[in-house]
């Protein structure tokens, strides 16, 4: 068997074979395929596609390409979330706490926040002391104990999946949806789930700008989990505004406070406990989603799933103090309220522009590796279908410098759009993948 | 500019700007462009294409990326030609001694052998002596002086063809008509061309196998030539049986010697009397190609072009002994005939089988670099449309062991088809693109 066979076979739109996809991924992690040859597969793969049984064999592939984390003598059902990446999407914060409070253990290992879209793990470390990383002792003995680890990426898993997107990222073929659907299950098989809730964000402030193409990642990602004896269920849900109302890091745990408290932005509050729900069902804790939702939304409004937060936060490093008093989390010197400037209908608030804002002022990057300012971002006040009034304040940028301020500002009201007629809110979802 | 923009746009199906077209192929030869970009995007380009425009800003960056030969001082107008490679063919070897006996001063760098393709500069090599590495200097005055040079690549030309070709070898993505095109008119241009023509062989023992990729390829090299000021004409030849009757480096040097003598096949003689037309006319030397073809006749069987061929062995270093007595040429110590299993019309011989069986016998290489015999090879005795007697010798094998030898006859005996029913004869041209 040869790498260049195996790319002229797909460059000829030719379905490859379980042996030839192993082939390939297990020469490409060990480095005997190059990544000049891994790169034009990739190409050839983006433009002429994969069917589902290639897909589920390149996500096994690749999952297998390094350690796979056993935690079936940890849970009962290892049961995982993933999120696509949004703007304002600091739903883990809630729904892990939510579902732990629930008594369905959970350990999950997040990411970074790359571009428009943010990471869970910048935002945890908005929390003095917060560690995300665990060793894979530690998060074992800790998913035991507690019941609840939120972390970064604790063992060497899936190393093709890195190294694949790293390639990716620079050859123009990350918009593959099934180079896209393989790497995220790929790091969830390894992570050692057995069940798992994808939330599929679609719209312009996600990577799937269209409903056609977050269900057919949905779709894809749902068979992969079947073909290779997991469950999932996919939900596709909104990105064209921002989930919630804060964008930046520190603003975004605090918001996160806010709804483990009972409260919080409604439209996110509704996703938290959709998530939830979804994930109790999946684990067999709740007969249905609606009886997981319910028990979920007790667990919120009871406080415990906040207690359950404090408890997350304390073992893994961090001063509880900022978190009863989140007044206290990192605030950015500049503060300032920009005013509508009319009255009307909210007819739409670019959510890719918001992300892409809150990052230019400090609080995203845009290289790997890149700093951030946990303070910064921005507080929107207002979801579509709102009505506003002329002059009330619109939006809060938390910056650094006057000059920040000013094209945020700027970049911020036009992303803004009004009507004068009343305008529909938008579906927090657009359906469910199972 | 980014590397991955240019890469993404045309994975969009985007037509590339001259500009980004420069920077990709001047970023590549320069190093700052990686193999990983460079292979993803030649993917792109075989699956999406590109217009005449694009490749001849390919063509002409290409060119570029190394000196580019100005032949201006040394002759009145360059003349070039270009085979695309295909089994028994010895043309170049007739056609360049004919056209410099008319009075046009040809210098021409030839290629080697790889695959079931032989090259021009493998069976020069078989004359004991004859040198392929002429340089810079030593090229351009034997051309002033002799006016016919016959050697290997002897300048850095369009370095970027180079790069980029051995990079598509390992990738998948040497079957782009576009990068095909580009990759032959780049080393033309950069070898000083002004005009062109063009041998491209279709059928089962060429790269390309149908008529119709034949004639798209012969159609956008015409057509970069034009948009790059340079005169082209391009032969679409059959390469269904082998050209002549010889394929073998040594094989091939005889049987070029015979009809430089006024002999050998009639097929390879018409053939290579046409192209030295087509140059001719081209040059301006002959009002149209029928005269051109004349003028070719009359110095062949005026023995005016065989002198021609002797002059520019011992101007290179080779031993003309070896020539005027060809049977010292190498010689395998294995001779022998094999004799039809049938009588009956010759039908096919495929052309690809028989060049993959010299290049068995030690004939070719496989891979750059390989060693080569210059001795082995093969004879076959009839051209498609031919009728054969049952036992009479079909073809000849020239090897070294005898091993070579059983192997070379099942496999020469199975590429002969029969037909009870006559059997046209194959074109030798299916037609001349302007």
């Amino acid at each position: 068997m040869q790498a260049v066979d195996i790319i002229i076979k797909k460059r000829d739109k030719q379905e490859l074979t379980r042996e030839e996809i192993e082939f390939f991924i297990d020469g490409y992690t060990r480095g005997e395929i190059t990544d000049y040859q891994a790169s034009a597969w990739a190409m050839a793969v983006l433009l002429n596609g994969m069917t589902s049984r290639e897909t589920t064999d390149l996500t096994l592939a690749m999952a297998h390409s390094g350690e796979i984390l056993d935690l079936s003598n940890v849970v009962p059902i290892a049961v995982d979330k993933h999120s696509t990446g949004g703007v304002g999407d600091k739903t883990t914060l809630v729904v892990e706490p939510s579902v732990a409070a629930c008594g369905l253990p959970v350990g999950k290992m997040s990411g970074r926040g790359l571009g428009f879209s943010g990471g869970t793990l910048d935002k945890m470390e908005s929390i003095p002391g917060y560690r995300t990383d665990l060793s894979r002792d530690e998060f074992l003995a800790q998913l035991k104990t507690l019941g609840l680890v939120l972390t970064g990426q604790s063992a060497d898993l899936a190393p093709a999946d890195g190294k694949l997107y790293a390639l990716r990222d620079v050859t123009g073929t990350v918009q593959s949806i099934p180079l896209i659907a393989s790497s995220i299950m790929s790091k969830k098989i390894a992570a050692g789930a057995q069940a798992i809730v994808l939330d599929v964000k679609v719209g312009e402030g996600a990577f799937m700008q269209t409903l056609a193409e977050g269900r057919a990642l949905a779709e894809l990602m749902v068979s992969i989990a079947g073909l290779a004896n997991r469950k999932a269920v996919a939900l596709l849900s909104d990105m064209n505004q921002p989930l919630g109302f804060a964008v930046g890091n520190a603003l975004e745990v605090k918001e996160a406070i806010q709804t483990l408290h009972g409260g919080g932005p409604a439209d996110f509050r509704e996703h938290c406990l959709t998530v939830a729900g979804h994930m109790l069902a999946l684990a067999g804790m709740a007969p249905d989603q609606p009886a997981g939702q319910l028990k979920a939304q007790q667990a919120l409004d009871s406080g415990k799933a906040w207690e359950k937060f404090k408890t997350l936060v304390k073992a893994q490093g961090g001063d509880v103090g900022y978190i009863t008093e989140p007044e206290r989390l990192p605030l950015a010197p500049l503060v300032e309220d920009v005013p509508a400037p009319r009255s009307g209908y909210l007819s739409g608030i670019n959510a890719r522009v918001v992300g892409e804002t809150a990052v230019a002022l400090g609080g995203g990057r845009i290289r790997k590796g890149d700093p951030i300012d946990h303070a910064v971002g921005l507080v929107v006040r207002y979801k579509v279908g709102d009505w506003v009034e002329a002059g009330k304040p619109l939006f809060t940028i938390h910056a650094n410098r006057t000059v920040d301020v000013e094209r945020a500002r700027d970049l911020v009201l036009d992303a803004h759009s009004f009507s004068d007629d009343p305008v529909a809110a938008l579906p927090l979802f657009y359906g469910v993948v199972k």
